[in-house]
């Protein structure tokens, strides 16, 4: 079976076929496949493709930085790659993100597809033709747009998961369903997590970053939304990042959504029992760390969000359960008060 | 005067004015300038527009590596660059081309400009939407297509240059009359290097350019004729880069035409007698080294080339003066003859 949900992105559950077809298509001169020791693990064995050469980085946001990117033009260039070769993304955020930015930059560009292994991957960081890594301690700080020839969404992924990534990514199915559809956030909440309808909910939740992302392709307005809970959810992660506890990224930014409605609560946006709701139901999926960071230790990451101008923090933030604002300007007051 | 030849291009006689305009309709929130030692000095006091920070790099081809994009990135992030600012690159071909990438991958993308301040960057370098950087020792290796808001070519910098970078920028001027049009080739010929009429045939060299880019601007096909000279060029380009000696751009595109050229005798492309003829005016233009590499010494740069595929080396060679083919297989026992 396999769902065309979008031109380049197809719901699969035969990856190898889908993937055989693929080839035959782009004739590519050379194949590389991009994984990290999990995936290489876990996924590569279930995929029945030849490729020319394996580059394997360690696992972790972390290794998402221009040296690394570095070390795999390097690679790719000793294995004689061309314009005409491919490079095949296997696994989360980390890998779709900075193989989209290797391969868009090699020669100028060579084609790349990806293969998003994790539940967060599938319903987000793999969608939307964002590419990028981290820089000087920064969030995706550099990078561009540039779409993936093709997308394969291969939900059988998901077994090879530890529930800790399963909920990481399930943080990005809740902000869809918050921004855009509250029927979609009701029904959410029906299940338990252990009995999640997976291949219902991650067809619904692309739909949903789709439908935005092409409204708003580049992010000049509306898409912006789709940065609800990130505006904090970033500088956690990244503040985290430098202790030994690190947060996987749907864990800082189900946390940057509670903090963000509180945000929106201060400023009149949403009303106390709608925030209240959210923040209950997050916390029956997640755990968070005790002692939280202060505004004090997360403005040198607030002042470098990229939805920042001349006029000061702007965030996206909930006017109810369903719908969000983007461009709202947050003054440094709230962000202390909310922050402490 | 401004003569405006392209949707983003405008030849001017009054920069600083031009620049006033672009900056009332960009509203940028601020701004940045990127210069080498050289353009700070001679070209800078020629511009009244106001910025906030000034980026200096050392000149030379030998700069534009990932190391300095770091630095400029990082020099952006604290200088708290948002992404309504703007970057002004001033200078020839190393500030254009790693300027461009580096704004076009700094938040994912801001506003760049380039104003080229050498006849090379003027007629070619800063035209046509590339940006990049040297990696691992192979010319413009990574980098992608990435259009300016605008180039604004103001000749008045041509009065700050050496007459060796000027020699250099020309070598693109007689590549682009001798790829596509024999009339301007021969009246080329007719003015001594002297007494060039500059404006007029800055204005013709850029028209063929953007003629050729705009038929294909990513060089799927006919682009590949502006590479004639360039894969040997480039070749000997990055060799010389490595000794005590190293050879300006111009320089090494002009010794390429005249190496590509013996390709396309060898393999009848070419008659000899306008072989000739273009080696003995490229010649009466040029000084060139006395000691060529080899196939040998520059194997490894030509093997990387952006145009080679599967079978082999790929080459844009002349058919005639005012005309060239792309995609020409050339056999490598064929470049062991010509280079020796």
């Amino acid at each position: 079976m396999s769902i065309k949900t979008h031109s380049n992105i197809t719901i699969s559950t035969d990856i190898s076929k889908e993937l055989a077809i693929l080839l035959k298509e782009l004739k590519p001169d050379k194949v590389a496949i991009l994984v990290d020791e999990n995936t290489k693990k876990h996924c590569l064995p279930l995929l029945n493709v030849p490729f020319d050469v394996l580059i394997s980085i360690k696992s972790g946001e972390g290794q998402k930085n221009i040296q690394m990117c570095m070390r795999i033009w390097s690679e790719l260039t000793n294995a004689q790659f061309t314009r005409k070769s491919l490079l095949i993304n296997l696994g989360g955020g980390v890998i779709n993100d900075m193989g989209g930015f290797v391969a868009s930059t090699y020669k100028r560009g060579i084609t790349f597809i990806n293969l998003p292994t994790t539940l967060l991957a599938q319903v987000d960081a793999s969608l939307g033709g964002k590419t990028g890594i981290n820089f000087d301690g920064l969030k995706n700080h550099i990078g561009f747009f540039q779409n993936p020839n093709k997308i394969i969404v291969y939900v059988d992924f998901l077994n090879t998961l530890p529930k800790k990534q399963l909920r990481s990514g399930f943080a990005e199915i809740i902000k869809h369903t918050l921004i855009r559809s509250e029927k979609q956030w009701k029904e959410l909440q029906t299940y338990s997590f252990d009995s999640m309808k997976w291949v219902e909910i991650i067809h619904q939740s692309i739909a949903i970053k789709k439908e935005i992302v092409n409204l708003d392709p580049i992010e000049k307005g509306i898409r912006k939304i789709l940065n609800y809970g990130h505006t904090i959810g970033h500088a956690l992660e990244m503040y985290f990042l430098e202790t030994p506890y690190p947060l996987l990224h749907g864990e800082a930014i189900a946390l940057g959504m509670i903090l963000e409605n509180k945000i929106a609560k201060v400023k009149g946006m949403i009303n106390q029992k709608e925030a209240q709701r959210i923040e209950k139901y997050i916390r029956t999926i997640f755990d968070f760390p005790k002692q939280l960071p202060t505004y004090k230790d997360l403005k040198k990451y607030l002042i470098q969000d990229k939805k920042n101008d001349a006029d000061g923090f702007r965030f996206s933030l909930l006017t109810k359960e369903g719908a969000c604002n983007y461009n709202v300007l947050v003054e440094e007051s709230v962000l202390k008060k909310i922050l402490k």
